[in-house]
């Protein structure tokens, strides 16, 4: 039995692009702060996940480490949609918050979409608002998702072409899949997305240049789904009996048969809490000192 | 030579399903009249464009036809894009006026998403403020652009299975494109978007149960882009010397290839109509007599 050589997968370095657009952020920071306005992020929680805390203070730690404020408003996992609407609108009122983010799950019976809505879309850092969905979709100014730009950010940081090529989204979620195909689609890739109802998923997922994967179902893309000169950018982050991450990409099963993966955790993760800061450092030059 | 026998090609009747709308939509307006308010459809005009000339007197007619009043307000090519805000934020602010719609082009220097904005998200119509397409993005409820709409309510009247299928829209526009993938999305369709900077266009045409095409480049798609089974819808609406309108789609070409296929004129073209009269009658309905 001859064994083939195995091409060298590289593994992104989520933590070192994170590590750079921190340092970027944190002179963004340092500058509005010498103009007079100290870059301050908003985060409101109605959960008692485990996971949900655990990112919340990633991110709080995050913007503190900056330059930037942070303040978590948690209503508790009781608080009615009207306690979270009001709570986003109080902000969305404050001159001296410049980002918001509603963290999920939410409670049974609050409907994300109608209570991001009253998210400021000036503030809305986590392009949570219809709003700002609607003007990325329309080309206009507007922040996406964190989640979504840390995909573009870490495909950006490897210099990987997009226009005209083949890129696959798996998972068509509000949050990950559809702002992703939308970016993809602003740099004129072309987007297929998949979903649980897609048929026979790895003849789309298997001549991808690029593959995203953004469902929540590890070991949902082994060996046969992928190409050998693809790149693999994995968003999945279940939560695993040993405290760990899990990614829906098995990697070992693709690790040598793949160009590019990004791995979980130390992917996807870490750019997108920074993504987040970058977000609001924007955020706080465009509303200025003044509000 | 043999000449195999052609699978029967079924042309889409577009004018009998834009009967069968405008007559529900003539049903619903005899019922609003009854209840006090004549739903009341306004569209803006900044342009001396042939094309736009016959499509907004084509909706005008239907209009009246159904038993709706249609206002032409026509600012003339030379519209500034202060005066065609204004002109959209005045209709929005008039409680007769139940729709809005801005016709394309707009004059040099004026943006179709920034002025859009300014059309109430209640009376939007065509769907062209981007707060309609972030609603729709994320779910809730918002009126499609007419077009994207008349492209659905066709595969709708075929009983055309979109569930887990392969649909490929070329053309990504935000008019007509993205807005289509994005309902396809909603119906759970495996969704490619395609476009002129696709490398190997007919790799993905060619394997697609439901093919868009949405470019305005005629014979753009000719026998060797489409599968023997396929739906193919064709948006493509480019004047010809005669007068008359010319497809994207080789429709002699693809004759007998193809399962079911959607003419131009007389498919997507009076079910845009019609779905733009059914639009206004749901607004009026939702925002009632009162304003």
């Amino acid at each position: 039995m001859t064994t083939l050589p195995s091409p060298a997968t590289k593994s992104l370095d989520g933590t070192g692009v994170a590590r750079g657009i921190r340092a970027e952020v944190a002179a963004d920071a340092v500058e509005l702060n010498l103009a007079g306005t100290t870059p301050r992020l908003a985060l409101v929680v109605a959960t008692d996940h485990g996971s949900s805390a655990w990112y919340v203070r990633q991110i709080a730690r995050a913007a503190s480490a900056a330059g930037l404020l942070c303040d978590v408003i948690d209503l508790g996992p009781e608080a009615g949609p009207e306690q979270i609407r009001s709570a986003l609108s109080r902000l969305s009122a404050d001159p001296a918050v410049h980002g918001i983010m509603l963290q999920t799950p939410l409670p049974a019976g609050a409907d994300f979409g109608e209570l991001a809505g009253a998210i400021d879309p000036a503030k809305d850092v986590d392009g949570a608002n219809p709003v700002s969905q609607g003007r990325l979709a329309a080309g206009l100014p507007a922040h996406p998702p964190a989640t979504a730009a840390a995909v573009l950010a870490l495909l950006d940081h490897c210099e990987i072409p997009l226009l005209g090529r083949s890129c696959v989204v798996v998972g068509h979620s509000n949050v990950v899949g559809r702002p992703v195909a939308q970016l993809l689609l602003r740099r004129d890739a072309t987007v297929t997305v998949c979903h649980r109802h897609t048929e026979d998923l790895e003849a789309y997922t298997r001549t991808a240049d690029v593959l995203v994967v953004a469902v929540g179902r590890p070991g949902l893309i082994t060996a046969g789904h992928v190409g050998r000169d693809a790149v693999v950018i994995d968003v999945g982050t279940t939560p695993t009996p040993d405290g760990g991450l899990a990614g829906d990409v098995d990697h070992a099963a693709v690790d040598g048969r793949v160009r590019v993966l990004s791995p979980v955790p130390g992917g996807v993760g870490p750019v997108t809490t920074a993504q987040l800061l970058r977000h609001t450092v924007r955020s706080a030059a465009a509303l200025g000192g003044g509000r």
